[in-house]
């Protein structure tokens, strides 16, 4: 098959070369053809760090036109960029910095302050702008079987996993959205979300693969969300349940403005109370399931069913499909997804990578179930997945440092339902000695990113376990409701 | 890549079962549940001839519901359908029966009867219907890489050529549209051009991919065509230019209704008066350049250019390219098109393919330009360029400054051979009032170069057309010869 195209950003640069790009709250516009300029030139410049084909760049940055541009940049020059999630610890990043094999760090002159790391090639987005522009060939053609991005996440094993991206990945993403949601000369989609996780990029990529304007909210805060939906025009959004929330509080008795068509919800799952209270509104909320590996939603309820189907994720978008392996007698299995925005693998894990992938369909680890009209339930996220204001957090991932802790002898932990968070991390422990929560807390914060410390340690004489010796994380969760 | 998904009928069914998938002007409906429901019955019947992955059947259909699932049946199938143009005669059908291993023909009763075809497997849809059905396993899973269908194009060129199209192409053109059309849970596509071509048959893709209505027109006329726009809320129409000046005729001082969003044209260059009075109307005319081998529109020039870029077909589609091979002085040349809509090459004709790819780019043979904005400007059918005393003449230019003579209705402008100066340019006109000819001639002469205006003209009643209406040129050639 023929699976090359234009380049999607010189592409829409000729289509629409005086359409906005961007468009940021205090009214700044950028074109598609200023922002494909913009990139071409920070493109000649990356050059001179001897970034071609294949280079693994990583990428250290909060939402900000930098980043977008080193973005597009680095695809000119056809590099894999690798996102790094910025809150996590200077451990963290250098794991993530060497496994993935980056040769380069660019990043945002504050954070590679901050973080100190031990990595040799850094440079600040700054350092980038002051290099004169090399004379090099551009790609002009993207072929959709060529890797584009990869993004760590730390699944059921506990350590983190390198997810690659192609551009086939993204836009098969990007096209089964369409597929799904429509498409309006006048869409504007408001990217608040980070790009260093596939919700925010993946708003980037629709962009430039649409040919639409993104509303670039840099940092978020609920007023100016409420101002781009209610004043800026802003027709479709992906938010986090925090946010929906705290808009709804902003709102008050105001009427939702109609031309917004989609309020787009990930990352996990949203509090019924929460849910009531946008459909009274006559918000359209559209919720959605989907993770890294999945380059975003791959399940997506419309706004139309979430009366009748309450608590449904929706159905596959339409170049993907669901099923449940090994259902139980009330049908619940673990769920399997397919489809050609399904990543291919983890980097460098034959052996993970063997166990995921039965018959091109991958084990998502997530249990759930389908009704009788196809609409996919998910009852469990992952190894007990915990969501916390769009953040993944992996149990697992921080009972191993709390087990590192003298006197912890055992660890579990778990997600307790947070009205602001969604969820927060809450750890039962098994003492040996008497140990202070404070400390243990502590010791937690200084290993991994700050929102994956338990807000309370439970101490406990042991820890539910079932037949083969599992812990029964949902016998504890039980305890904390 | 992974270059599979769901069944495209069965996903639509599973998405939107009860949405109609096709809504006749008599206001029956049928839902795409039904409408798989259907089609796997006929797939079961039809598996009775031992049709399987692979096996080439012919349809010789007028466009009908039987048609319809025929098509989707075949698809469930994994036969390759080769549709046959039911206005030729029975040695041309013959021709395309043997040349393409045909091994079943269906088709419409009427036409099999007329066409006294001496083929050996020829069914009526009736005698399928009679059939029982027979249990096998329909296909799940459509892969892009995988032919579907095969058409011969009607071979300015000479003898007909097999161009075989993959669900890739399909699938890629009608996700090009897409983005370049956007997309409306309330589209509803007017299906009117016969299927056996790729501007028909397109349509039913469009519909089955992106879940939406056609309204299905089996037989065309203006009455029933303004009733669908005015009265049944179509949204898109693909035309020919014919029926667009019939629809003005008939539309009259009416304003256009607002929610029709699209009027698609294809099929050859649209007189200039008849673009102006749609345009006054303020109708939404999409001007397109395609043909069999991009199966369908690979250049669409959007309605809101359409006065900027007077004659331009517009820009290549998303996925697509476009680039002139070799300009002369003027910037003309060879088009040449490129992207994942393209076909792979003619049935068996290794030779003929060698000379049309070149790089990956099909030379379509046409000749055309861009401008400095990128816009296409396609300047004539390569095999009618004529070539007079050393100039190039192109019919194009020459019937346009033809059709702004008063009474003109039509013009065309062909090649006569001249003993002195190779060729010479003949016009044949289709008069509405008495016109001198000395005095159209003299008309062309100020508007355009000498050696470009006919040395005659030739009033006839109507142009010799083909079932896509367009001017068959080389039969006016012969009329010189």
């Amino acid at each position: 098959m023929y699976t090359k195209m234009p380049h999607w950003l010189t592409k829409q640069a000729y289509l629409h070369p005086e359409k906005p790009a961007l468009e940021w709250p205090d009214g700044r516009k950028l074109t598609f053809l200023e922002l494909k300029e913009a990139s071409e030139r920070l493109a000649k410049k990356l050059a001179n760090l001897s970034i071609g084909k294949g280079t693994r760049v990583a990428i250290l940055s909060r939402n900000s036109f930098d980043m977008i541009a080193a973005i597009h940049a680095l695809s000119y020059l056809e590099a894999l960029i690798v996102f790094l999630n910025v809150r996590l610890t200077e451990r963290e990043l250098m794991y993530q910095l060497e496994k993935s094999k980056a040769k380069i760090l660019l990043g945002e002159r504050s954070l590679l302050e901050e973080k100190r790391l031990a990595f040799p090639k850094q440079y600040t987005f700054e350092d980038i702008h002051s290099l004169s522009e090399k004379e090099v060939r551009l790609a002009e053609v993207i072929d959709l079987t060529a890797p584009f991005t990869m993004m760590y996440t730390s699944g059921t094993t506990g350590f983190p996993k390198g997810v690659i991206h192609t551009y086939g990945n993204h836009w098969f993403s990007a096209i089964g959205s369409v597929l799904n949601l429509g498409l309006d000369d006048d869409d504007k989609w408001l990217l608040t979300l980070p790009m260093f996780h596939v919700g925010g990029l993946s708003i980037l990529i629709r962009s430039v693969t649409y040919g639409m304007t993104v509303f670039f909210m840099e940092k978020y805060d609920v007023k100016t969300l409420k101002e781009a939906l209610y004043e800026k025009k802003v027709t479709v959004a992906s938010l986090v349940t925090l946010m929906l929330q705290q808009l709804l509080d902003e709102i008050g008795e105001e009427p939702f403005p109609e031309h917004v068509r989609c309020l787009l919800l990930g990352g996990g799952g949203i509090p019924e109370p929460v849910l009531e209270r946008a459909v009274q509104k006559q918000m359209p909320v559209f919720l959605s399931y989907g993770m890294t590996e999945t380059s975003s939603q791959i399940v997506t309820l419309s706004a139309a069913y979430i009366r009748k189907k309450i608590g449904s994720a929706g159905k596959p978008l339409f170049p993907a499909s669901v099923k449940i392996d090994n259902p139980d007698e009330a049908g619940i299995g673990e769920i399997l997804v397919k489809g050609p925005m399904v990543f291919h693998g983890y980097d460098e894990m034959p052996d993970v990578n063997e166990q995921v992938f039965k018959d091109g369909w991958f084990h998502t680890g997530d249990l759930g179930y389908l009704d009788e009209d196809g609409f996919l339930y998910v009852v469990d996220r992952r190894s007990d997945l915990i969501i916390s204001g769009g953040e993944n957090i992996y149990p697992s991932e921080v009972e191993q440092v709390l087990m590192a802790y003298p006197g912890v002898k055992e660890a579990a932990v778990v997600g307790k339902r947070d009205a602001c968070w969604g969820e927060v991390p809450v750890a039962f422990v098994v003492a040996k000695d008497a140990i202070a929560e404070d400390a243990l807390i502590e010791f937690v914060r200084r290993k991994i990113a700050s929102y994956k410390a338990p807000r309370e340690i439970i101490f406990v004489d042991r820890l539910p376990r079932n037949a083969s010796n599992k812990i029964m994380r949902r016998r504890l969760k039980e305890q904390l409701d």
